[in-house]
C-alpha cells in the first residue's frame, strides 16, 4: 500500500445540540472529494474522536465510506486507550469499509509505554486488523513518544505498512525513514515542517492544513518530488503563516473556524471545546487572505 | 460533606483473559472494609479507568456499592474527555450508589483548556450531577493543569465540595485551601507531600499507598491532625520509600504489585499495561520490610 | 556551624553609570543589621553575582564586612563555571572576612554534570576552602539538578556545612534533611514553600523575600520552632501574594523595586537586565500594602 | 560579510595541570587548516568559553590569529552575561585580530530575558563592536530563547551579520531566514538537522561535527548548493550517527574523544568537566569506523 500523497485529517460536524451531524459530513466530504486532495483521514485527532462514542464513529465511518470513492484511500483513526478496545475499534472501521487504520499511541500512563509495550500493543492490533495499519505518534498531545527504534521494530510487521509523526523534529523524521524499510509510508503531521520533512525521505503528509488549502499543499508535494526545491521553499514559506495557526494553539476550534472562512460549514467544536475567540477568526482570515480560496 | 480522611483509590483486577473480575473485586473490598480506611475511590487513575468500557464499569459500581458499608465514603470516577460523556458517566454513578464522583479533568486538547473551559465543563457537569463533585487535577497524566483560580471559581458551586490536586506543588496546594471556602475539602493526590500538604491545610488525601499501607497513612493523618508535627513527620519519612515507588514510574502494575505482595489478589494489568517487572518487585518488597504488614 | 535562621540574599546596587556603587551598598546593610535578620548573604544569584566581575566582588565582600558585624553570619557567593575559579573566588572572600561561602552549582554543560562530577568539584572546593561551604541548587536559573545522592556524599565532607535548596518541592526537602546528618542545615531557598519546608525538617532560609520583610519571616521560622503550627500558616499564607512576586517572574528587578518600596535604595539593575515596569511596581505596592513596614 | 560555509567550533586543549595549551592548541589549527573547513570559531560552547578567564582568552585569540590565515574568517566567542563584560570581551577579541564575534546570549536571569532585553543588549554591543556581530541562540545550554522577532529587528542593524541558531526546529530556522534580509547569514549549529536547514534556506553551519569530519560536511553543503539532493540526504544520513553522538549527550568530552580518535590531540575538557567514559569512545569509534579519516 503506497501512501504518496496529501492526506486532510477532517473535522467532525456537530449540531447546536451536541449532536453528530451527517448531513453537514457529507457535504463537506463532496466539496474536498471535488478537488486534489489524494485521501481522508476520518476521526482522527482533528476529528475529535476522543469526544466521539462508539456508535457516532460507526455512523460517521459509513457515511464517510459512502461519499469517498474507492480510488481515494479512506483512512479511519481507531485509537484508543487499551488495546483491546483499540482491536474492536478497527474491525469496526474494518467492517464499514476502511482502507486503512491510524492508530494512535495510547498515553495515559505515561510511566509505562516503553518501546516493547508499544511493540506489543502494535503488534497484537496489527494482527487482528483486516486492514492495514498505521502507527501514529503525536506526542504534543499524548504526552508520550513512540520511539524511532519501536517503529523500526514494527516496520517489518506485513500488515503495517506506514507512521504519521506528528513532531516537527527532522532529525527524527530522517531517522524514521532511514531506519524502515523503502515501502515502508513516512507521513508527516506537522505543515510548519512539512517541506524540510520531503525533503529527508518523507512520502507526503496527514496536514489540517490541507483540508483548507488542498491545492498549494498538494503542489509543495509536487515540486519537491520534481526536485523543485526552490520553488517549494517558497511555497512553504508563503504557508507558513497559516500553518502555525492552525498548529496546536488553535487546535480544532481553529481548523473549523478556517474551513468556514473558506467556505465549509463544519458547525461547532463539541464541549469542552469552545468555537475559536473572534481574535483569533481575524487572524486566520488575514493569513488566508494571501491565498486565492473560492468558496464553493 | 465533609472529606476529612484517608481514601484509597483502588485498582481493578482483570483475569487472565483481560476481563473485568468481580470477584476479586469484591473480595479485595470486602479486606479494605475490614481496615481504617475513610472511604474509597473506585475507576479512578489506579483504577484503569480510562481502560474501561461503560458497561463493566456499571458493574463495578454496582458491585463495589454492595460491598461498601454507607458509613463509609464511595467515590466514583467518572471524568471523560467530553462534557456530555462526563454527564452520562456521572448519572449512571449516582443511579448505581455512589456518594460522590471525581471528575478528571479532560485534557487531550491541551492548548484549548483554559480556565474558562473548565469552569464550563465542571459548572455543566456539577449541575447535572445527583450527587456532589470533586474536582481532580493530575498533570503528570493529563498534561494539563487545572488552575487554583479555576478551582476558586468552581468552589462556589453548591454541588462542588472539594478537589484532588495529585501535585506535589505546596505552594500550589496552600493557595487552593486559601482560595477556597473553610468547608470545601482540599484533598491531597501525593503521598511523597501528604504531611506538607496537612500542614498547609488539606483535609485528607486520595492515596495509591493507603490501599496497601492502610494503617500508617491513617496514622499520619491524625498525628497532624492532633498537632504532634514530630511524630507525623517521622512516620512521612518512614513512608517515603514506598511513597516514592508507587508513584508515575511503578504506576498501576507497581500498586497491583504491592498489594500482591500483602496479601492481596488484585490479577494482573489491562494490556497496553503489563505486570511490573521482577526488579520492581524487589524494591517494593524491600521498601515493604520496614512495615508490619500480615497478609489476609 | 549553626544556621538555623533567616538569611537575606542582598542585591548588589548599581549608579546610572552602571559601576557597583559601595555608597549605597554600606547604607543599605547597615539598615539590615538594625533588623532582626540572621545574617545576610552578599553576591548571590539575588546579588547579580554573574554580572559583577572579580574586582568588584572584591570591593563589594570588604564593604559588607565591614558593615556586617562579627555576630550575625556574613555568607558569600562564589560559584563559577570551573572548579579552579570557584577555588579562587572562594579563597578571596575568606581573605576578606567572609563567614562561609555559598557555592552555585555549574550548569553551563548541562549534559555533563551528573552526581559523580558535582561531588568531584565540591570535594576540591571545600578541600581549598578556608571557610566553611554551603551547597547551593537552584534548578530553575543553571538547569541542573543537584540530586539528593550528591548532597548526601557531601554531607560528610568536615567542611560542608549546608545545602540551600532554592526548588520548591518538599518531598525534595524532606529527603536532603533525612539523608544528611543532624548538624547538616538545610535552607530553604523558596519563599512560597518555606513554612512547609520548615514542616519537614529544614532549619532555615536564604529569602529574597526577607529582605524587604525581615520581620515577618523570622517571626514564621520562630513560630514553626515553637509549634505554633496554625499562626505560622496564617503567616505563611499572608506572605504569599509577596512571595510569588519575588519569585523568578519580578527577580533581581522585582527585588530592587520592592526594597525602593520599603525605603531602600538600591539603584537599577545591570543591563542587561533593567528596572521593573510600572505594572510590577504596582502589584508589588498592592501586595506589600498588606504589611506594616515602615520605611526608614 | 558572506558567512556562506562550514565553520568549526574548535576546543580548548588544557595541560595536566588545568592550564590552556597553547602549544596544543596552534598545532592543531594548523592542521584544520590543511583541510577545506570555510573558517574556525574560538571560544565558542565547544571551546570551553564559560570555564576560562580574559587572560587566557586574550592568549588564546592571539594565538588562533596568528595561525589561521586571513583569507578564512576567524570568528571569536565573547557573549558573557552582562552587556558591559560582552562589549569588552568584543573589544579585546577585536584588537586581537577576530574577523567577527559571536555573541551567546545572556541567560542565567531566564525570566527577564524578553526580546525588548535582547534587541538592547545586542544593539548596545553591536554599536560598540569593531567588527561585525553574529547573534547566537542556544537554548539547550543557556535555558532561554533568542525569538525569531528579536532577530528580525536586529538583523537590520549594520553591524549585525548573521545568527547561529544551535536548536534543530526545522520551522524556526525557515522562519529565520525569511524574516531576515537575503544577506543577513543563518548559520545552523545541529549537526543531526544540517542538510534540512540547507534545504530551507541557511547558508552555513557551525558544526562541532566539522571538527572531526570537515570534508563530508563541506561535501554535504556543496551537494545541496548544486541541488543534488539525493546525495546529500545520503550523505546526511550516514553523518547522523556521529552527529548523534557530538551532541549535547557526550558535549566537550566526546569532542575531544572524537578528536583524540582522529589524531588531533586536544588535551583533556577542565574540570568539573572530566574525560569521556571508555564506553562513550568506543561508541565514537564505531560510529567513526564508516569514515575515512587518515589521522595526520
Amino acid at each position: 500500500m503506497r501512501l504518496n500523497g496529501v492526506f486532510a485529517p477532517i473535522p467532525t460536524p456537530f449540531d447546536d445540540h451536541d449532536r453528530v451531524d451527517l448531513v453537514r459530513f457529507r457535504k463537506a466530504i463532496a466539496r474536498w472529494m471535488a478537488g486534489p486532495l489524494t485521501g481522508l483521514v476520518v476521526l482522527g485527532s482533528n476529528g475529535e474522536a476522543v469526544l466521539i462514542d462508539d456508535d457516532e464513529a460507526d455512523r460517521l465511518i459509513v457515511a464517510a465510506r459512502e461519499a469517498i470513492p474507492t480510488s481515494r484511500p479512506f483512512i479511519v483513526g481507531t485509537g484508543r486507550e487499551s488495546t483491546q478496545a483499540t482491536v474492536r475499534a478497527t474491525k469496526r472501521a474494518a467492517d464499514h469499509g476502511a482502507d486503512a487504520v491510524l492508530v494512535r499511541t495510547p498515553g495515559f500512563f505515561k510511566g509505562q509505554m516503553t518501546t516493547d509495550v508499544f511493540v506489543r500493543h502494535y503488534t497484537t492490533v496489527a494482527d487482528a486488523s483486516p486492514v492495514p495499519v498505521l502507527l501514529y505518534n503525536f506526542t504534543a498531545l499524548t504526552g508520550v513518544n513512540l520511539p524511532v527504534a519501536a517503529v523500526s521494530r514494527l516496520a517489518t510487521h506485513p500488515n503495517i505498512v506506514g507512521v504519521k509523526e506528528s513532531g516537527g523534529d527532522i532529525a527524527t523524521m530522517s531517522e524514521l525513514v532511514s531506519s524502515t524499510p523503502d515501502q515502508f509510508n513516512v507521513l508527516a503531521g506537522s505543515a510548519p515542517t512539512f517541506y524540510a520533512a520531503l525533503c529527508v525521505g518523507a512520502v507526503g503528509g496527514v496536514l489540517a492544513l490541507s483540508a483548507v488549502l488542498a491545492e498549494p499543499c498538494m503542489r509543495l508535494l509536487e515540486l519537491a518530488n520534481a526536485g523543485r526545491h526552490d520553488e517549494a521553499l517558497a511555497l512553504q514559506r508563503q504557508l507558513m503563516p497559516m500553518a502555525r495557526l492552525l498548529g496546536s494553539a488553535y487546535g480544532v476550534p481553529g481548523l473549523k473556524a478556517a474551513l468556514s472562512l473558506v467556505g465549509f460549514d463544519m458547525g461547532v467544536p463539541r464541549p469542552p471545546l469552545t468555537p475559536l475567540p473572534e481574535a483569533g477568526v481575524t487572524a486566520l482570515r488575514e493569513a488566508l487572505g494571501k491565498f486565492e480560496v473560492i468558496p464553493a
